[in-house]
Parts: structure tokens; sequence; C-alpha cells
């Protein structure tokens, strides 16, 4: 994973690492095969310099490096980092943070 | 419920419990079946952090950790926490607060 | 219709009670079925807080409760509260309020 | 007509009366059967409280009450006040006053 | 043409007459048969009152009474004053100015 | 190309003359033809007064009178004058300048 | 590459050069052929002047020239420069910066 670190996500993005999903029973959510937009679980590796406002300002972002979160399956583009699956993906895509 | 206190909303987004149907009775509010888009009452267990206007300020919340609300049917990402069915939505997706 | 003072619109939604026909006919405005988008008359039960500016400000609202008011046939989400129906809606869907 | 002073338009609406095409005639504007979009002559009734503006100011009208105006064939909604049509549309959608 | 002083567009909108083909001709530009998206000549009779901007203020027009412009083919509500045909269009459908 | 000196672009918009593809060639620069959107090279005859922002003020333009640019095959209107062909089009279509 | 240089993106457009997949190999980024949307590697050639904000100021670019970068797969403009591929896009259209 020495790699994704070089990774520099650019603006609102962020790098993430999906979570397998034998990994996210422990965790104890379950998304419903049924669910009509399924989340999924990840791991952020990486963070953006923040979204560009109308009067020029960079927002800070509410999740930090190493913060297990639930993501919209919709949105990101996957790449393979040695054997390793990561998205990037905007932080509005991201549903919540899990503690 | 202890698990869903771990999920934090990001941003405008709020995490909320669906209220079973016989239990909808008893609050007096019925929706028909042929209503064009048929609303849900929910419990929110959870709010985010407020959304980010323009100017860079966080709006507050209208809703409260414990109202019940009126949800909108679209809209929103159904996860499963245990056994109990949550939806991840946007505030603006709320219709209304039942006191 | 004691319920319905249980239900508070969220942010720029207001709502409202249909009035039927026969009541609408003696306030002496009468929807022609040709009309392409058919209005419909209503009494403002509720409204929310207002709708958020960009620059976080609420503005107030020009319907009060008690106006009867002529809506938009589409927008809006029905609901039943005992035997009565009810809609939800935004109040940028109310075309006009009748004095 | 005393029934539609009865009626406030809201916001940046307002209330007009169409002009009979014979009428029309004699202010010397046809509108060709062939045109794209056929305008038509309509007259102000009354006129709403004005559109909101992001920074929370109301714009004044450029139409006054009594005004003949052109009025886009699209847009507006038909209500009968007793033996009369009117129709509710934005301010927007008026092409021009007629001096 | 005394008539179409009679008419004020509204707002960002201007009142121009086409300019018929043959007159085109002697102006030296000739629009293509084969252009995608033909443009026409025409002579600016009369503008609105400016464009509203977001703070409220309105803008002023580039185009003068008496201008000979290029307008895009599409946008734009025919009208016809007596004999003459007219054009009723928003400023931004002008593609230039004809000096 | 005494007649192209009189046509004024408004706002944000500029003239432009396409530049032969012969002419190109030598320029170094070559299109491809299974190239999703092809580029077009072209020279700036003459630019509008500015694009006008929401605050009123009006932006300057990149490019200037004799500039080579690479511009979008779609957007723009192509007009004739006397035997040779222009393009009106937007700067935001301008997707280079070659020096 | 030396014309490469006489191609000055305008506004928030930059020119890249597409980095061959054997060379992409190398770097231990791996994009799989399943991936909904395919990214690719290039490096930053050229930058234009910064995006236009609303109150008239210009957005700094977060890439450098010789930055090499992941790009989504849609959007931009192929160019030909001599022999060689470039691609003209907008920096939004930029994923990430490798370090």
């Amino acid at each position: 994973m020495s790699q994704a670190t070089n990774v520099r996500p650019l603006g609102e993005r962020i790098l993430v690492k999906r979570i397998e999903e034998k990994e996210q029973v422990k965790g104890g959510i379950i998304i419903p095969d049924s669910a009509k937009e399924k989340p999924q679980e990840a791991e952020v590796i990486a963070v953006g310099t923040g979204k560009t406002l109308e009067n020029g300002d960079k927002t800070s972002f509410e999740v930090a490096v190493g913060d297990k979160i639930l993501i919209s399956k919709y949105g990101g583009t996957d790449i393979k980092i040695g054997d390793t699956d990561y998205l990037i993906l905007r932080e509005d895509d991201v549903l919540a943070i899990l503690k």
C-alpha cells in the first residue's frame, strides 16, 4: 500500500480502499440485496485539497485519512495499485463516517 | 441500536429508522394508496454537520435526533444495521416534523 | 383537524387542506376542464421555517395559516390525517392567495 | 371582474385577462398562424410581490395593473372567474408591453 | 412602422425587424445554405429595460435602436405589426452588430 | 476581408476565420481523423465586449485579434462574408492559443 | 515536443501527453479492464490561466507542468502535434496527481 500514498486526489476528491464484504459483516452493517442503491464500506487513504467555492475559498474535508466510510455505489473511478482495488471519488459521494 | 450511533452522516445527510406501518396508524396519519408520491414516517437517529453554502458557512438542521418525521419515498439509501432497516438521506428530502 | 397541527412542514414547505369542489364553486372561481394545468383551491394549515438562501438567511412566507390559496396540480405530496386529505408542497407551487 | 381583484398572485406571478382576437385586430398587431410560438395579447389585472433574489431582496415589476401586454403561449395556468378566462403566469413569460 | 414603436420589450428582450434577403446580399454577408445554424440579419426597433442580475442591478444593452444585427435562427417569437414581420428575442440570441 | 471588420461580436463572442487544412499542416498540428471531437485551427478577427458576470462586471478576453487558435468543432455559427467562411463562437469554445 | 510548448490552453484547460501503457505498468498502477470508467496516466505539458469565478477572480491550478496525473477517460479533445498524441482537457477532469 506504500504506492497508494503516491496518489494525491484533486480538489474535492478522495482516494479510498474498498473493504471486503466478510470484513464488513464484522462491523455489523449489512447492505440488503434488495436495496435500491447499495452503499459500500471503504477506508479513506488520501484526501485532496478541498472544493473551490465561488468566492475562491477551499472547503475543508469532513473525512480524514484512516476513516471507515459508507460510499454510494455509483460515482467514482476504479483504479488498481499493485493488487489492491482503490476508488477515487468526490467527498459528496460519501454517505457517512463509521465510528 | 447501539451500532447505529456509530454512523455519522456526512454534510446535510441524516440517518433515520423507518417506523413500521402499524406504528404509523397509531399516530393518526394514513398515507393513501393512491397517493402519487407516498411519504413514510421515520425517526431521526443521527444528523450530519450541515450543508455547506457557497460562502462557506454550514446550515444548521431543522430536524433533531429523536424527531418523528415524514420523508419522501424517493431519495436516500437503505442500509441494515443488525436486524433493523435504516436510511441515509438529505434533510431536503424530509417533508415535515411530526410533533 | 387537531392532529394536523402536529405536522410542521420543513423549510419552504407548507401543509394545506384541499377545498372540495362544491365549496370552490361558492368562491366564484371555476377551473375549466380544458385547462392545460388545472389549479386547485386549498387552505393553509401550517407553514415551515422558510427557504434558506445562499447567504444563509431564511425567506419569510407570503402565505399565512388560514389563507385560501390556488395551487398547481403538479407538485406536492398527499397525506391523510384522520379522514381528511392534506398536501405538503413548496410555497413556490402556490399560484395565488384568494382574499 | 370584481372577484378577480380578490386574487393576489404569489411572488413574481401576475394575473392577466386574455384579450379576444377581434379586439386584438383593432390594436394593429397580428400574430401569423405560421408563427413557431404564438404570442397573445392580455391585460394585467393584478401583480404579485416580486421575485426573491438570492440576497433576499424583491425585484419590482415592469408591468403594472391595466397594462396591455404580449405573452408567450406556453407557460401560465388558466383559471375562470365567473365567465371570464384569466391566466396566472410569471412576469418572465411576458414578452412586451403594448403602449 | 409607427405602431412598432408602441411595443416595449420586457427585461433583456429586444424587438427587431427582419431584413429581407435581397437587402442582405447588398451588405456583403451571405449565409451559406449548408450552415448548421443559419443566422439572419435584422434591425433593432426597440430594446427593453435590461436583464436583472442576482444583486438586483440591471445590465445595459450592447445593441441600440437602429443597429443592424446578426441573430440566431432559433429563439425569439414572431409577431406581425401591420404587414411587417417582427421578432421579440433576448439580447443573448444576438450574435453580432454589423457596423 | 475589409467587410469582416464591420462585424462586432456580442458579449463573450468572437469572430474567427477558419484556417484551411493545408495551412494547418504547416503549423505542425495534425488533428487525427479518429479524434472523438475534432478541433480546428482558426484566426481571431474580432472580439466582443466580454462576458457579464453576476456582479455586473465584464470579463476580459484571453484571445486577441490576430491570434491563431484551436476551436471545438461543435458550437458556433457559420457566416460567409464575401467568399470567406467565418464563424462566430463563444470564447469558452476556444481550446487553446497557438503561439 | 518543442512545438507542444507553442500551445497555450485557455482558462481552466490543460495540455497533457498520454503515457503509454507499458510505461504505466512501471508506475505500479494498473487500470482494471472491468473498470466502469477507465482512467489514464498522462503528463502535464502546459496549463491555462485558470478558471474565472463569478466574482471575476481566477483560480490557480493544482497541477503543474511536468506532473504525472490520472485523468478521466471521458472529456477532453485529442490533438496530434508532430507524431505525438496530446489531449486538451479541463483541470476538473483530472482525478489525481501521481507523486
